[in-house]
């Protein structure tokens, strides 16, 4: 089969790669339907060192079940299927509690244990606990907005959850990329009647306004934090989803968050330390949560909005090309011309 | 009147000031009953730099109404009235939602606006949203107790509620100081049957047995962390309450806490950066809370259970001197000779 590896910033090449087969009988072979490229892959597009020996990449999928090892009850040839961004035993007690992320004995696609799914078939550990069947006939037209509870509907989801959203909350959401923009939809599915999105670009800034942001701040840092301020009265939102990762976005959103708020990080850190003193978190009594979303979650409770048209995240994506032309797909993400790059292997 | 003074690190001072008047018929003056020295007095004990002007001290205290402003309507000559730690006009947003630190028109006592309470009487600023009055006789036997309702009780009860602790959470408390004590005794109180107290005086730790800690670690760092652990089935546990604010009180907190857990810190923190990447709290989904206690919201819910016995913080104070001896008892507190000093004025 055909499958994408990175060798190092800005060197992603698609190459032939053995077909995926059952190891463990907990395993399932899925051909994929549709991958895509995260925001987050492009943080080793800028910064991985190069190497002799390709990374394999993605972790965001829709496909359709292949084979599965002899103990998968759940699944079966022929079943099309959702792929959260970490696979899980759906079993261990951080399962039971939703927090498949810490599964103790699951993990992360692009490891030592599984391989990425920008390719045309991916191996799936734990199918039982990790995938989800979708029922019925699939409608090609819904390929988009169901591969967003693959990661970034769920992230945005997981976001707003933690930071606490319902309809007496005001939130702000720094970030206008596709988390952003799924953040701003999740806040509004949450109840928030006022959502102000930090982003500079406007079509997608027009996206979130279409999602449910009810004010769009151009300006970053200081500029960036008076102006929430302004719009608040001085006091900053309840919640603040920081969905970047940069430390200039953390620092937004310490400036944005009103006393007794809520940061809930959901863009991966690309920072170790942070202020969190009492100038900062302390003496405001700001909360600072968030960490990679258990999608797998939320996959049951958000698929019924999906399937019904009642929220269409697939909007995120603006772009379709072939797994022949990833890298000019990670490229379009990279400069911005795409917010969000669907893969049809 | 009688009051302490701090010139500078180790030097504590009591002289003659000023009797406090009414300034704004808001105010109202109160003869303090009894005061006491704090842990986080300590902190300018360390550092403060030497001046020629002393600063006023303490922020806690119990006493009896002298004179009220005419705009006074809650409090009056003669009752006897529990301060929180910081003034609060009790009407403001803020205050409404019993976040009080934040008040819009609130403030801490040892500053521009208001002096400390180690001294015979003390003005109270804004005294309606402050002052919370205790019916009947009181009997002199719950002055210790009724006192820690002015910061370690309300400091305790606010870290265990920040952290979300209930009957299906396990604890850790890092810090033998009355804070940390009393955060065991408000865990306890909200149901945790599982509390981890890190301490090494034997003599606290003990009280914290009384309080409700089932397991004492005495080991600091990283075998401090390895021992939380041991006792958790290599978890850690869903709720970590760091009540000292040192740094190595926070990566102790991180490193004991459980993914998905939360770190409740009411120990002021002495650092303003920490780490709070993928590593530390990101990956695991930690959540990181706390500051400093709205004392004020959990006075009404407390006291009951002080008045009737339910509960009895005030075995926190192990010693109790006059005024005058005041330099003695931070100089006692300071070589951990006493875990929490009293004053009679």
């Amino acid at each position: 089969m055909k499958a994408t590896f990175m060798y190092g910033a800005g060197d992603v090449r698609v190459e032939s790669a053995p077909d995926p087969r059952i190891h463990r009988q907990t395993d399932a072979v899925v051909r994929v339907v549709r991958s895509c490229v995260c925001g987050s892959d492009l943080h080793p597009y800028h910064s991985m060192p190069a190497s002799g020996r390709g990374h394999t990449m993605g972790h965001e999928f829709i496909g359709v079940v292949e084979e599965v090892g002899s103990e998968v009850a759940t699944v079966r040839a022929g079943d099309f299927v959702i792929a959260p961004f970490a696979w899980s035993d759906g079993t261990c007690e951080f399962c039971r509690e939703g927090l498949q992320t810490s599964c103790l004995h699951g993990g992360f696609w692009n490891s030592a244990e599984a391989d990425g799914c920008q390719a045309e078939a991916v191996r799936v550990p734990q199918a039982d606990g990790t995938l989800v069947k979708v029922p019925g006939t699939v409608d090609p037209g819904l390929y988009p907005s169901l591969l967003t509870l693959s990661d970034v509907l769920g992230t945005g989801h997981h976001a707003a959850l933690k930071a606490g959203v319902n309809r007496d909350t005001t939130v702000t959401v720094i970030g206008d990329g596709a988390v952003g923009l799924l953040a701003v939809l999740s806040a509004k599915r949450l109840g928030a009647e006022r959502i102000i999105l930090m982003g500079r670009h406007t079509d997608r800034t027009d996206l979130g306004r279409e999602f449910g942001a009810t004010d769009v701040v151009a300006e970053r840092g200081e500029e960036g934090i008076a102006r929430v301020r302004e719009l608040t009265g001085g006091r900053g939102t309840h919640a603040v989803i920081e969905a970047v990762g940069h430390m200039p976005a953390y620092l937004q959103a310490v400036g944005a968050v009103r006393p007794g708020g809520v940061i809930s990080r959901v863009g991966v850190p690309q920072y170790e330390e942070a202020p969190v003193g009492f100038g900062s978190l302390f003496g405001g009594n700001i909360t600072l949560t968030g960490g990679p979303a258990p999608a797998r979650a939320y996959i049951e409770e958000l698929l019924p909005d999906v399937l019904d048209g009642t929220i269409e995240p697939g909007r995120v994506f603006d772009r379709t090309i072939g797994l022949d032309e990833i890298a000019a797909g990670y490229a379009a993400m990279d400069a911005r011309e795409a917010l969000k790059v669907m893969v049809t292997p």
